[in-house]
């Protein structure tokens, strides 16, 4: 039996959210992101599909600021606009009833209170179907555009996450205990006071009282996902994310990738099967091969590769617009140019090593990742990605919703009869279709749980003092 | 020809919204509100009876921290829990094609760049029927909830709320010139960078860069709504708001109302017709008088006068649950106890005036607005009321979603047939659908008008220069 994988649309509120250019393409209709039957469409395609979930990235400011400035971010529509996710998910959890959703939201977007009870509130309209794709937000102008004057500095975002998850784990997992609602009309108690707790977190960053506005939704904390490449990011994501985004090159290379986040899962004292570890892809299929092919061109021609290489400067934190193309990205770590750890991991991830070069970036940031064939083709690829260890893939659009009514249409028949993918979702929330004969909430040994009895502890330690 | 009002359902996405302890009616089922399925077929109901605009009002904290502290406000569902509305609004667009949806969000929810997103990809997402009531938090518990170590002082908080405003205001109007968008595939622009801005505000409480990282939505700005009772709150709203929420005591108290609020707009600049001015009310109808006062009774027993005194208790900033009945309440304002504009502006609106007591106070937030018979006898007190100069009425309700449900069968037939209140909804978005003849979009007198071209002239100004 081959191994089952999870599979997850891809996606950005945006008019670009990932192959730059493609809204060039005369059957792409990421433009119209504002028309909300385009994603009731998407979410009803997707369930029909069975796949697990609708993934939205989202961007807290614009890419840059190196190549041109930023004007080309507007010209080209990259990753430009881009509004906000959370409000697709309220639309679209109202046409399906088992489709998860998981979207980004950066640290530096909302306060943690205010957050937490976004993601409470829709946990509940959802019966327990969502996800937060934690990050911390990499680009300048994000940081400008809420009050401070530069990028915060990489292993301190990190600590800001930390707090910042603290915070919404006391509020999700502590505030409210099991039980705490009565809702006895006849005595007039609606809920128990005594297990309902103010928090009180005083923090480096936050300070909030408390207690949290929502009462405890199915999952309470949302099911976490992570995509940190850097050392800090991995460390970051095995303390606590249930779903991590990677990005390997090819399946030959993944074991490599699985092994150490399944290494840092164990080391952070969780079990290695704790994480679902999903990988990018995208997938271009036609009838024949040939037609598969001829319609890969056409997309290819649309590619805008200078928009991506303006999008990958900002990634990287240095102009690359005007780079040599014969340039090893190496050398810019070893000079202390750019963003060290970004840089590093695509070096180090890359086929190529140390002698990548600038040319091989172009290649990444157009067509990798692409598999380009027949329905059966695909399915081949897709089944040496369930035997290189990995657990799900989420699925990189190329036209919206265009990839995704091709995935749902012949490439899903095909896993599905192969037993790489599930015919119909297992019950329950999301947490529980993800991960078989676990709850609805997170447990030990995550550190959520330990923050679940904390205030109670408390007050008896108090009341027993 | 009689006076046509517009209609508002006001609701909270909570247990609780407004007459306390209604939870305990066996008819309510706002102990529900996570069920999106009770919103989704309230906005039905909603669009079923041409009613504009559902109105949800938000706390971003517990009322107190008077009466017994807090364990109250748990106990007896005191407004608590209460959950994010923009969720709903989300939801509720999908079913609708012409229903409004105003909310309420404190300015220190949200960071206004994050603010101005969301309410941007919500008004695109309804094809331009959303609005925003602006509130400044009054409570200990919402400020201390997201770092602040108190309450912020009344005035400087309405300092703030101008601040904020004027952030987002250039962030709706100012950003983005109209014609922005070219999505011109041929020539690879997608929008043209010379008429998109950074804002570059920098003030007492934000910098923020920009450009605002959504299109311009269809109303850019939301409609704007208030409800302010203070001065400083009245000449806020003057100044600012498209709606204004009040709360006469009775249809020949209004006009005195009234007549404040359009001398108001006058001084402020604007039109006396640039606000609806829109009145509180309830509705508890019956087939007869006999059956309706049956169905008060029922109802006036879950009325939990207690819970009630707490609430307001947190309103005036001052605990009364155990003050003497008969005290006046204007002794509280001589001798400078408590929130004394909003006390003051509670006996100043009392048909007793300064001789209003405690008692008085406990009958005000009980039974206030409810006007109680068949719908004929309803028709005629809608009558007077429209008689009286206010434009519309925000409908509150007794049970979720029974009282709307019966507005809907019951109440609207009879007030289309007089003439009080629209058979269809007028094309276009909220805001021309509230004031005919007049844009989707604010205009000049309007202070965000001025934002519109700001930054487009600033940089003619600079390259002529």
């Amino acid at each position: 039996m081959p191994k089952q994988l999870s599979y997850h649309f891809f996606t950005m509120n945006g008019t670009s959210p990932n192959y730059l250019g493609m809204w060039r393409h005369p059957e792409d209709r990421a433009v119209q992101h504002n028309d909300v039957d385009l994603w009731l469409d998407l979410a009803r395609t997707a369930e029909r599909a069975c796949v697990d979930s609708i993934f939205i990235a989202d961007l807290a400011g614009q890419q840059g600021p190196f190549a041109a400035g930023y004007d080309k971010v507007a010209e080209r529509s990259i990753n430009f606009p881009v509004c906000d996710p959370a409000a697709l998910v309220a639309a679209m959890l109202t046409v399906t009833k088992d489709l998860g959703f998981v979207w980004t939201s950066s640290i530096i977007q909302y306060h943690p209170f205010t957050f937490a009870r976004n993601i409470s509130t829709l946990d509940h309209l959802s019966k327990g179907r969502v996800g937060w794709n934690i990050v911390t937000s990499y680009l300048e102008n994000s940081y400008r555009n809420v009050g401070f004057p530069e990028l915060t500095e990489h292993d301190e975002r990190y600590r800001w996450a930390e707090e910042y998850l603290e915070v919404v784990y006391k509020l999700w997992e502590g505030s409210w205990e099991d039980g705490a609602i009565v809702a006895d009309a006849a005595r007039s108690v609606f809920a128990d006071p005594s297990k309902i707790h103010r928090i009180n977190h005083v923090g480096e960053r936050y300070s909030v009282e408390g207690p949290h506005l929502a009462e405890p939704s199915p999952q309470r904390t949302p099911v976490l996902f992570q995509a940190g490449a850097s050392d800090t990011g991995r460390a970051f994501a095995a303390r606590n994310a249930e779903g991590i985004f990677v990005m390997a090159e090819t399946p030959a290379a993944a074991p490599a990738v699985v092994k150490d986040i399944r290494d840092r899962l164990v080391a952070a004292g969780r079990r290695p099967d704790d994480a679902k570890i999903i990988q990018g892809i995208s997938f271009v299929v036609g009838s024949t091969e040939e037609e598969a092919q001829r319609k890969a061109a056409e997309l290819e021609e649309c590619l805008d590769t200078e928009a991506a290489m303006v999008q990958s400067s900002g990634v990287f934190g240095i102009d690359l617009s005007d780079a040599d193309p014969d340039l090893r990205l190496s050398t810019l770590v070893e000079e202390g140019r750019g963003s060290r750890g970004m840089i590093k991991f695509f070096v180090d991830s890359h086929p190529k090593g140390d002698r990548a070069t600038v040319r091989d970036l172009e290649q990444y940031v157009t067509t990798r990742f692409r598999v380009v064939g027949s329905p059966e083709t695909i399915a081949d690829e897709v089944g040496r990605w369930a035997e290189s260890g990995i657990d799900g893939l989420n699925i990189i659009q190329w036209t919206m919703p265009g990839s995704y009514v091709d995935f749902a249409d012949h490439i899903a028949p095909v896993l599905q009869e192969r037993g790489l993918m599930q015919r119909q979702y297992a019950p329950g929330t999301l947490r529980e279709k993800l991960f078989a004969d676990r709850g609805a909430r997170l447990t030990e040994p995550h550190p959520a749980d330990k923050y679940r009895e904390m205030f109670a502890q408390r007050e008896t330690a108090e009341i027993a003092g």
